[in-house]
């Protein structure tokens, strides 16, 4: 219990990583446009799933497909240190189960933003991302964590999503894809068929937001084994970090030969992707294996970006990629690596995380859809041009920042 | 006991939160000087609670107004995991006990630093933080906290603040008060009547400090709970984070409503303020009742911002109204929002609260304005406008700094 | 158990406070080299601690001096929630204390990193760092903590040395005199016989930085009791907090009495000074003995700077005083400010810090030396003009940066 409410504070602190990470990948014009999103995200974000979110996630009774939920009540009605849904009890309280799943609701959307930056009108996204993180994100997770149809696939085996490689990270990547090609590449980024690269503002910025979110995900996964049993916290913390490792080594050594210089951006990206390709299995491999696991996330990342900029979908900071495409392999890799022979097949992981992904991407089709056609959800060419801090927020990022460079 | 320690840690990194929360709302001139000040304030305030503020905060006897204490000597001497004051028994060491309540003494002493910025005297502000975090703190502390007169407040039902709203952030926002009024505003700030805005010099800087600070609150508040009591320690995370949020959607909303534009600063105010709004009744409140105290607070702050800045009271960072305002909202959402029938009262509140304020601000009129008439309180007019990382330090924050802005 | 997975995370966030307190004291067009670095460190580090380092750190069978380990297998099989290694039992799992060793092995290539900072060859410095941390730091840490020839030492007493003032800080602090030396001053640093300051691009940076090394510590220190034993962790983070607070006053002081100005630089070294002198006695020393450890240790620091930089060993971000002279200072300590009268001498104290401090300067030395005569060292002066951001990434840290300094 005391390592859950632990756990939701790292968790929280990977929303600071995202920020920073975010603000680093892109220009210093839209820098307070895209600290505002994180900012609004978080905050509706846990109060939409205390107002609907957590008992639509994990409905009293629903029919495994669809359920809505009301506000949260006295959580600690169960007395004691113990809460159940679902019918299975846990060694904590509701309000700690509570703050625990509602730092993760968030994180969705927050994907999201990342991938549809210095383009996206500010009141159409926030739309989105409430609709998101308040009905499509608890209603699909509860098809997994909720008693829902996923949770019984696979002949009773149900199908394996250890702390969110499916149900968080590629429900958030495929939103992602979605919104992407509703809005268009950012203006001047592929010009007479050629790629220009559009730079970030702040490395250290984003070298900050990725060692948060590193930090964070010790709670994301570490926390997801819902309790503090010390033989899985261990395996969990070891895993995780030994595949966030393999991840940034992989993507050192792809860059490296392949771009010719080691890149410190595909390094930080090779990072976040052994950590999403671990988070559906970490608790079911052995450390080799998921040094291997983490190995493969990083050469997929780096080759997977580069696909996407061939292909003209324009993600500024890789989120397709790092979390759609290596949750993807996550959810593959609890058929591959799992040392407890628990039967989890291909066929199964691969039914799962492609329903949750076609859930996300149609949601995000149909919602984002509907906001292009009545009040639009790209700001203005002249806006673009001119940065969305001043056009979305009348604010800078630096107003009075004069550095003496001699 | 584990938890109190863990507590600690998260509080500590709440001085990292003001520290960069601080440096970006001011100009980059200032930077070195700003930062210098938290670091000093956060080594002075440890070692001097080690010397005199704890034994003073907890006396073992005196007269419910004025103790002073001594050096703190072997606290693990009680053995064991107890340690006790004012008959009371907790489950935790001493130790452990005065690491928590160290990394609270030091934040009034840098809710001032923010507020008297870019224009006060190094040397003058360093004796006055001693004495403010070494000396009044404790006393005025001892009041509620130690067994003092405050305790006793409203016929033995005690005076309500859970983790501080009262004795930490109010006290800190009054004496903020006492020293802007005592210093007079920035140059240039109220010319010809009219209010010439004084940017900051980095935002990703200020939403750093203000993600630190919300999750250093969740030690501040969480650790209040003197023990891992899971019932109380899921519900006050549950609800910090609730008001946070409610708070932040609430400055939102006002802000562009009444300012036009979605502003950034107003976001990162709203959350502070529902964390300083639920700090004195995080225990008592349901989730409904810490959403409705957060969205007052995210409404007050905007408008309490605006009223001191007609006034000419000039504070670069809204240090009054997020705590000092919020601070007595706080107090008094304890008498209206608590569900446990206490019988708290908005009278037997304001009372407290209203103590605890003219404590810190006659304490600080009387040994800042000592300052003032002897070594002086402010910079000269010329170090003011060369910046006072120049004249107080002779350093730069970003000397070689040349960023290639294409 | 808990508490350890805890920690382990807390020092995972040291790892970011060496990386921007690094790329804040250096110039701008280094940073992506520095944050390159960093990352590479912690990746390689963990995964060669899991390949050949935790099982040579910890053998099961070793002559005293040497060994070289395995992979690490299932660290669980022990079972439950013990786990032992050279006839100890510990309260936690072998994946709970291998992975809190883990996040200290990199720490000593990390002290190297800023030490050779702005010029040294980067292929060069990963191959270095890859064997410091993968074969040197674990033989070495062997002796004391893995039951070889320095725990024995003194009479059955064993060499004292709680979480590493020797066998982390003195042992990175030698190996980067070392470096330094076979490397020679960054250009333009000592011309015509004067020294010429090359200064930093973010104080904002450096004291994030030594912000989180300060919140890591208590992980690196307080987790070192290997138990969440109330009565030694709580004293551990008084007496860290204590004893950093102490330093920073001290450097605060002496450098205002010295240089004139109060330094923040120095205050930040203050800090980590007082940090490194208590790691190697925190669980043996009463508060007061902490707080004269730290001031002593914040005295040290500053005088041991200036005279490195006098003799023209060119550090730029002081790892060598702070990591590896008050290393030193924290291990005589022990035998001077020991309230538990476990009979440490300063003899015996000595022979233990030398014997590491002396292995890592000769590994260093014969290591770097082949790596100078082969491959070479040293970027061309041309690049180390341009800056090794691009010449040896590509990049830049602030590309698309464009601050509106009105």
């Amino acid at each position: 219990m005391l390592w859950t409410v632990i756990a939701a504070a790292l968790v929280f602190i990977m929303h600071l990583g995202f920020a920073t990470l975010e603000a680093g990948l892109t220009q210093s014009k839209n820098t307070v446009n895209i600290l505002f999103k994180n900012v609004f995200i978080i905050a509706i974000g846990i109060i939409s799933y205390a107002v609907i979110g957590f008992n639509t996630h994990y409905p009293g009774d629903f029919n495994g497909w669809f359920s809505i939920g009301s506000m949260i009540g006295d959580l600690n009605a169960d007395g004691g240190d113990t809460f159940g849904y679902g019918g299975v009890g846990l060694a904590m309280t509701g309000y700690g189960d509570f703050i625990f799943q509602a730092m993760f609701a968030a994180t969705a959307a927050t994907i999201v933003s990342g991938a549809v930056a210095e383009r996206v009108k500010l009141g159409s996204f926030m739309i989105f991302a409430t609709l998101l993180v308040g009905l499509a994100y608890p209603v699909v997770g509860s098809w997994h964590w909720g008693g829902g149809w996923l949770g019984g696939l696979n002949g009773g085996n149900g199908f394996k999503d250890f702390a969110g490689s499916a149900v968080v990270h590629a429900f958030g990547g495929f939103a992602a894809l979605a919104c992407v090609m509703l809005l268009g590449p950012r203006a001047g980024k592929y010009v007479d068929g050629k790629i220009r690269p559009i730079l970030g503002h702040s490395m250290p910025l984003a070298t900050i937001g990725v060692f948060l979110l590193f930090l964070g995900w010790f709670g994301f996964n570490g926390g997801s084994v819902l309790s503090a049993d010390p033989t899985y916290v261990g395996l969990v913390f070891t895993t995780t970090a030994l595949a966030a490792c393999a991840g940034a080594l992989a993507s050192i050594f792809v860059s490296w030969t392949f771009l010719k210089k080691p890149d410190l951006s595909m390094a930080l990206n090779g990072i976040l992707a052994g950590l999403v390709g671990i988070t559906a299995n970490a608790d079911i491999v052995s450390p080799m294996g998921s040094i291997i696991i983490g190995l493969i996330a990083g050469v997929i990342v780096v080759f997977s970006i580069i696909f996407f900029d061939k292909i003209k979908i324009d993600d500024p900071v890789g989120a397709i990629s790092v979390h759609g495409v290596c949750g993807i392999w996550g959810i593959l890799a609890c058929a591959l690596f799992d040392v407890t022979d628990s039967g989890f097949t291909l066929v199964g992981q691969l039914i799962g995380v492609l329903a949750v992904g076609a859930a996300a991407f149609i949601f995000s089709i149909i919602v984002f859809g509907i906001l292009k056609a009545t009040i639009g959800i790209r700001v203005s060419p002249e806006e673009e041009a001119e940065g969305l801090d001043i056009g979305e927020h009348g604010q800078e990022a630096y107003p009075d920042f004069a550095p003496s460079s001699r």
